[in-house]
């Protein structure tokens, strides 16, 4: 029987993660994920996703439990704000990927945190999506993402972030695009 | 003293949706918005986001409640599955946006909208965010969304959501891109 000692960094088991990535370069068919939402209409602009299965590795997977996600308008927007809206969760998909990927570059470096703080705001001119102005974008013009942290020397942290960007796939999409199609059936 | 019949469709006010276009039609700088989400590391890949107020119709303004949003990985991806993952929030933001926005755009036309129900999916090959090949990108390669709709005739409701992603936040963010810029503060 051979028994495997566990480093475990900033909350991540890097020996699992090193495993994986070695299994993923032996069967790099295993690396083919895909993700998804079922999204069910309540009233007005109040909607919400449920979230519990995806595919992975080779096979369908499910989480440990599923979670329902809901998302509104604000009243000052004429919604009911009976959860965040659209726009808010897309903030925070972005700063849990920097984050989530930030702690396992760090772990993997070797560079231990302490805390991780982040501020994502984006700034958005309603007049695109109102159709008032053909000169203004639907989206977000800017998102601004401010990190606060602690824990070795601030210049690692600093690399630790950098890499974690380069290697975000929230970061990828929202800054190169990504194509998506909609399609209507009646039921 | 003045009272106004408010008319309701598909549980959207329209009478006060028209009224706030009105308003923002005379003060265009009403328009201008900030969304914020503030996300703290707890452990490993899982951290969590607080949603509570943002900027807009010239003032802060707060939500009716403020809300924690828990993100994860999975254990196959050397996670704890405390929450959803980071992309699968992005595709609930895509579905929650364009789903808000027909309903918008339905009661603003006047189509009746039943039942509503979308499944959103993206594939990506985790090849890329591993760093195991030059040629994959991070973020999912496509998105696919499928409606299931009922309601008024079929070829109102495609409109309808043909519109919806026209004026969508979300679908102009993930298809044009957004510029994003990463701070980050020792502390």
């Amino acid at each position: 029987m051979t028994t495997t000692q566990h480093t475990v960094r900033n909350g991540v088991d890097t020996t699992a993660l090193f495993a994986t990535l070695d299994a993923v370069k032996a069967n790099p068919e295993l690396a083919q994920f895909r993700f998804r939402a079922s999204n069910t209409w309540v009233s007005g602009t109040h909607n919400k996703s449920s979230i519990d299965g995806f595919y992975g590795t080779g096979q369908d997977l499910a989480h440990e439990q599923a979670w329902t996600l809901d998302a509104d308008h604000p009243a000052v927007l004429v919604g009911q704000d009976h959860g965040p809206t659209p726009v808010e969760y897309l903030l925070h998909a972005l700063a849990a990927c920097l984050t989530s990927g930030l702690a396992n570059v760090a772990a993997a470096r070797g560079v231990n945190l302490d805390e991780v703080t982040s501020t994502v705001e984006g700034d958005i001119n309603l007049l695109g999506i109102f159709g008032l102005s053909d000169e203004v974008r639907n989206g977000f013009e800017h998102i601004k993402v401010s990190f606060r942290m602690s824990g070795d020397d601030p210049d690692k942290l600093r690399k630790v972030v950098e890499q974690s960007r380069e290697r975000s796939a929230v970061f990828d999409m929202l800054t190169n695009g990504v194509p998506v199609t909609v399609k209507v059936t009646p039921g």
